[in-house]
């Protein structure tokens, strides 16, 4: 129903213009956090999104493009967060960790932790994906990790690479599990444990 | 080329006996441990397996039902290989751990680190999935978990529980990566910082 009424307001034939590129990719970062790649269908995303099927193919020529730029806008949005998150100078690292956390978990709570992560989403699927989103996925999860080595680094941990990618691997299990539960215990189990590691290996704080 | 001679060595009516019920669960669980469910079509199951639609329906009244029984049989051979690693009173309980993550990095490798955890994998697309697989996942992991605390009770750590759902959290998250990179690497850079964490934790070994 309220789909209904959002749509009404529009014109019939949205203008191809950069607002429906922008809310078709909206659109679809909400249908695939939440049910990831495969059993989501275009169709739903353009009644979603109130945007013509020609306004699709305009801006994506096949769905595989479309789930690319949406890995793009994901990690886009994402690495800001964590630079925001870890670049706040007037935290500890430690302080900035938990409040990249608390900003997750938050994230989560907004949408009844019915989304996920996209990138852990895809990773899960990759073996039914288009086999050029692999390369993409790796890629991504590298840089976040390399900002969170940055971070680990200043704690002065012996090595902050190895902590970070050990941190990733966890919180994607985190979210995964905080997903299924529709909990933010998952969340806070990880992070409390992680915490408690981060203290015994850092030298500093 | 090979599926295509193993089927010609059946008969064309495959009789509805266990022996069929049992190929096209192995079948689904090579299948979704790969792909995950949304991506997988009872076709191609039916294809591989060389079983008619027929027998599946036979057994399965749907793609659904099919789903909870690979759950089942997939969580049943997954128990059981936890209960004999941790059982093996001849190893020191992280020892046991250690060849539970062997056996494990063993059967990714077998198959080129394509099949990831039927678990895992299901759990990630919970959102797109029918609602009562939830609290049957949800089941598994908590099974899993209970086994590998008691385990980690005999290391004598402060809170065995946590420590096993901290385990299985990352563990699933190393599993997707090493899918995703078709490479052992994330499990064993996963199981080298949880040994000295447990090592930390546990006043026994």
């Amino acid at each position: 129903m309220e789909q209904e009424t959002r749509r009404r307001g529009r014109p019939p034939k949205a203008p191809r213009d950069q607002s429906s590129k922008h809310m078709l990719i909206r659109v679809g970062l909400k249908h695939l956090t939440e049910r990831g790649y495969a059993s989501v269908g275009i169709d739903e995303i353009l009644k979603d999104a109130g945007v013509p099927k020609g306004s699709f193919y305009h801006y994506f020529p096949s769905k595989s493009d479309f789930g690319l730029e949406l890995i793009r806008a994901y990690d886009a949005y994402f690495r800001d967060k964590l630079e925001t998150h870890f670049g706040n100078m007037t935290l500890s690292p430690t302080e900035r960790l938990r409040s990249f956390i608390q900003d997750a978990e938050a994230g989560m709570a907004k949408h009844s932790f019915r989304r996920g992560c996209l990138i852990g989403n895809l990773g899960q699927e990759m073996g039914g994906l288009p086999e050029n989103y692999r390369a993409e996925i790796i890629r991504v999860f590298q840089t976040w990790q390399d900002i969170t080595a940055a971070l680990f680094a200043e704690l002065k941990v012996d090595d902050p690479e190895a902590l970070a990618a050990f941190f990733w691997t966890g919180w994607e299990g985190a979210v995964l599990r905080a997903k299924l539960e529709h909990s933010a215990k998952p969340l806070n189990s990880f992070a409390e444990i992680f915490f408690q590691l981060l203290q015994q290996r850092g030298t500093a704080r």
